[in-house]
């Protein structure tokens, strides 16, 4: 595969399988409706597990602009290559929840509720709050980067077999840091979907919550370039 | 291990697992009764590793008419072996029901519920709907095909390493695509029971919804050529 | 360490751990109480994965007199070694139990229910009755037999990387087969802890229930000698 | 990196990821309120996961004060590099839960109770007793010593392939043995997060309970030096 390809497949597969899953927690009368926490952080780590074993061996499964800029400004990836990978991540996090909607169709036609369709797509913030929302998600971005750093020292780009070790690093980030803003740590998993959220004619959607969309796209860039400028350091 | 031996005995352990998670959590007086979804998927997902593990390495592990038919309609597996994988496959998965009822007679008989008898055999839609239930089908099933060619590419032939991140995978289908049909994504494992739930002489059964049961067929196969033609056209 | 060592601290740890986890989630006042059949599953898969790892490379870490006979009654185990192995196994089983005890006495003393004492250290039936309790129980060993044989195949003898497979396959067995009798699948880890709750000064407890003990260990020696002579036959 | 940076990266990993998932699971208004024993315990279990295989191969991955001087007490460690390792382990571990404490800021904030400020810091017994809360520190650390030396023999040094073992075994222990005083195991875990707590200025927080903070700190080393004399009487 062509890292374009790969960059595309495996974001689709993440947000296919990432969005899927809190549709069947939220949704009316799924058969995981309600299934709570555990269920959400291990269908995201399994979705990451899926996305990064797919695209590793052909693109290095960055899957998130972050990671993409976080290694680009230490110069572990050409800025010539950001452009192409960013665009694939995107198209591919939006196909994927497009995919996740036409398999859900029937639950958002029952589900009454707008924030928890909103919900499915994109995150929100338990506690609506500029600097402490950017903070939790600079924080969980900051362990991603440094995480997957750590794992892929010393080449700095993930292989086939890293796919565990970073599925497992994004469990423990949703389940640990998860709680104030639900853990998007990837521009392209929040602001992909929320597009998509804003044009699929989805019954009784409420608004797209556009004003919070800059803090999941801002503090997960922040979050990776620090992580990775530590990493430099902390190296030599 | 001949091939049709490792079929035979990976399906019948992939449904005595798979459909035994499924009856501790819906009969009644089980120690597992209401534990939930994450017990269902985590159940699944190790019925597929157990299966997988046990017959990768002499038939490559299909367990899965869809992906027998799925692997030689792209030329990865010779049209002349499909009619006898399929053939063990369906008789491993109705071997494998019927040791599970065994197991849990006592609890089909304390059960009431006509509906969560058949659904410990094989699935009902959660909001019945042709086009969206079979719609389901095809996307989980071409997760489940899409996942499984690019983990065990170039080859295209599982082994025993393959075990993990195949029921990974499923884990992943489970969680996130089994809200609305359950998650079927294998004719085997949901005619095979299907039989053996009408033949069986379970008390107060109820009828086996035939209706339904062509879905969980032509939506898993569909699902899979459609995988494997993806595969080849991106891996060119 | 010598094999003996090495299936005493194995089983140690499995008992250890293993009653551990369903103390924490039956008695009193835990930090864990009335959490599920989830976490006692993984709670004893985990235990497995511990004494497994620990004593494979040693002693092949059977932990289990079913697995012993079993292996021994295919030819793959000296008969001779046998009653060491059962010896060691209870062993280390009874000490496992009692210092399982010692970090949760405060919690049996203010445990009211003499059925819960009981259910940390054995099994009980959910609905009794011998025909379909010793089929559970040979069932499941079955599976738990047949399965570490295609693991560690063609030597058919445990080393500390099969420690994870094996692991999820009592996982499996856990969550899929262990609705009716509470999976017990070995007598050393039922026999022996029950002698211990006969024992040990156990605040108000009820009797040791001794008409079912013989029960979890018929059954799973059973169990692992059909699937054993059936390995032997498929593998042919 | 060097074998201080190691530990001191791992140990804030640690316990910013650890002290978080019980921050999203005990305070108010997150995402994962109130969401159970098995959050907490993958939680923490992931925590470990990331914090070895981040340091493992600069450090040995002890992050814990007890491990080092267990490996001291029997020469697999010198005794010259115990207090920076140790000086490291505390200063990372009160990194990580003031990271924690700025992602979780409006919870604590919105959060009445100020015990369960306290515990997402450090431990509690359920039943206070200086004894039997004290002996099962010691069981527990027994079990991650003996464990993890077990898991790195013969070298007796940790390696990043090392961390999947040693998080299982920590999840084993959190599921099965964090039921009495909820497995504070690691000196540096528990004192330097309550540090942080009687530093912090938290609204409404209650004391620090320093009357308990002895005893797991005491009760780790014990249990530690206690399995590594084992790990030399079984392994000669």
């Amino acid at each position: 595969m062509s890292p374009f390809v790969a960059e595309y497949i495996g974001s689709m597969l993440l947000l296919l399988l990432g969005n899927s899953v809190v549709a069947n927690v939220l949704l009316s009368k799924t058969k995981g409706n309600n299934s709570g926490l555990i269920v959400i952080a291990f269908g995201w780590a399994v979705a990451v597990f899926v996305g990064v074993y797919s695209s590793a061996n052909s693109s290095g499964a960055h899957l998130n602009p972050a990671i993409t800029i976080g290694l680009a400004s230490i110069g572990k990836f050409e800025w010539s290559s950001v452009p192409s990978y960013i665009l694939a991540q995107f198209l591919g996090a939006m196909t994927g929840s497009s995919l996740m909607w036409l398999a859900y169709k029937q639950h958002f036609d029952a589900t009454e509720d707008g924030d928890a369709k909103l919900a499915v797509f994109c995150n929100s913030p338990a506690i609506p709050n500029v600097f402490y929302n950017l903070a939790t998600e600079v924080i969980g971005t900051f362990v991603l980067m440094l995480g997957a750093l750590l794992i892929s020292a010393p080449e700095t780009k993930l292989g086939a077999l890293d796919a565990l070790p970073v599925a497992l690093l994004v469990l423990g980030i949703g389940v640990s840091l998860g709680g104030p803003t639900g853990y998007a740590i990837n521009p392209a998993r929040d602001l992909g979907p929320r597009m998509m959220h804003f044009l699929l004619p989805i019954k009784n959607k409420c608004n797209s919550n556009w004003g919070y969309s800059w803090i999941p796209v801002v503090g997960p860039v922040t979050g990776a370039v620090i992580a990775a400028f530590v990493f430099q350091l902390i190296q030599s």
